[in-house]
């Protein structure tokens, strides 16, 4: 996070009976639209930090791209908002199509998905990584450790790549989807091998937060917090372990339980 | 909530060094398609207990419908997860055109809204009620223990309608926004007279929930979380009291400090 992400304001407080003004620190909300070859395409209100591996992220998880090398230019106006992209292929631009409900063939049977975008992009894991219920419970504490500016200001959602043992890098951004997408952007830029990595989440699994997960392409979501039924079965569908309520000494895995192992057994 | 909002799963428990499959509630995620005189309109993400409210809730907040009584008729299909609503005017249904960015006449003089949509339907406030700091501490306290459904799964957002003394009604939903919008159905449907009420909130007051408060027309909204700084101006230009971090004996005032009050003067 950078300068721009928090600001300072003079605010009442209320303390034991005293009413004091004082300064505090609060998160910014910035809205950024992006213009997809000449065509406003999205507008997201994000945390204004790293906002080239916002637009790349996020344009790769509605499937607009695969990769990086994609996109032509990408020029971001912070001053205004703008993103404005150009990519070489023609895209469908109509928004109608990106949020359009898929309907599954029949009940149970074809995916559980319900956005036409999503069943293009979310990928079955592969990951052979497996990890000890501490390593998760490390990878949360860490997560929480960097969240400096949620700390400050009570009003972000964190997310880290993670590999077995260690955090690679952390971004965090007042949308819980804009956390995974900055990761997102941010593997496709420097060309970052996702398989057998995790993504440490601050916020609930929800089947969008999940279906992210995947479209990254991690094979892990460790979540401090709970995930949804629908989250659940898309993880049992994508081969995803989605561990959450990492809280002291407890957790709950909720898929593919078989990537969480104890100490005595664990793979190299 | 009703049955269909959590479901009953077998999970792996990690405790204190044990694996323990356990029976655990997880909380349900239902995609409701609105199909509005006839076309494909939106898929709100939701929990399913009050969907009449939801739809009616969100087609205003949409600006769609102003009244609930300009819906002709709304059926819901649970079991396919479809709202077939048809409206007596002519709608646009474009949905470029809901998402549209605005962009004000120039800095700092137009307002803050950023979706075409939201200038035509937030409302300033004109909201004579006061209350004082241990009203709010109260009413939070009040939401936390009607929050059944969130201490089974943590999964929830939590909202309740208050008079300036007492909790009215309270709605729980995975979608922060959804809460609020069951709330202004219930309100439309019920005709229940906003102006002096107080919306109380599980969440952080992000611009999307603070339009949405002013929306359904109240004055004050109470949070136990953190505000954004674009929602601390919208407030300020809709008139709007915000006030978070409620916990225990303490509070913040962001904007509209007049309506928060001491005991000793405190209006009837």
């Amino acid at each position: 996070m950078n300068d721009l992400t928090t600001i300072t304001k003079n605010i009442v407080k209320y303390h034991f009976g005293q009413f004091v003004e004082e300064e505090d620190q609060i998160v910014t909300e910035f809205p950024l639209t992006i213009i997809l070859n000449n065509k406003e395409f999205a507008t997201l209100v994000c945390s204004p930090s790293e906002l080239d591996e916002l637009v790349v992220g996020f344009l790769a998880s509605e499937g607009v791209i695969r990769f990086y090398d994609e996109i032509i230019n990408l020029q971001i106006d912070v001053d205004q908002g703008f993103a404005y992209v150009t990519i070489s292929k023609q895209v469908n631009t109509n928004q109608e199509y990106y949020s359009k409900r898929f309907i599954g063939s029949c009940c149970g049977k074809g995916r559980q998905f319900y956005f036409v975008n999503d069943t293009k992009t979310a990928k079955t894991s592969t990951s052979n990584l497996t990890l000890t219920p501490e390593e998760c419970m490390f990878l949360m504490d860490q997560l929480q450790q960097h969240s400096v500016i949620f700390k400050d200001t009570g009003g972000v959602h964190n997310a880290s790549l993670c590999s077995g043992s260690e955090v690679m890098f952390n971004r965090s951004d007042i949308g819980r989807h804009n956390a995974l997408d900055k990761i997102y952007g941010h593997c496709l830029i420097n060309k970052i091998p996702v398989r057998d990595k995790i993504i440490v989440f601050s916020g609930r699994i929800s089947s969008e937060v999940l279906l992210k997960a995947a479209k990254i392409g991690v094979g892990v979501v460790l979540s401090k917090s709970a995930p949804t039924d629908l989250a659940i079965k898309m993880a049992e569908e994508l081969n995803i372990t989605a561990v959450g309520f990492i809280r002291g000494e407890t957790l709950n895995v909720y898929s593919c339980p078989e990537r969480i192992i104890q100490k005595s057994v664990k793979s190299t």
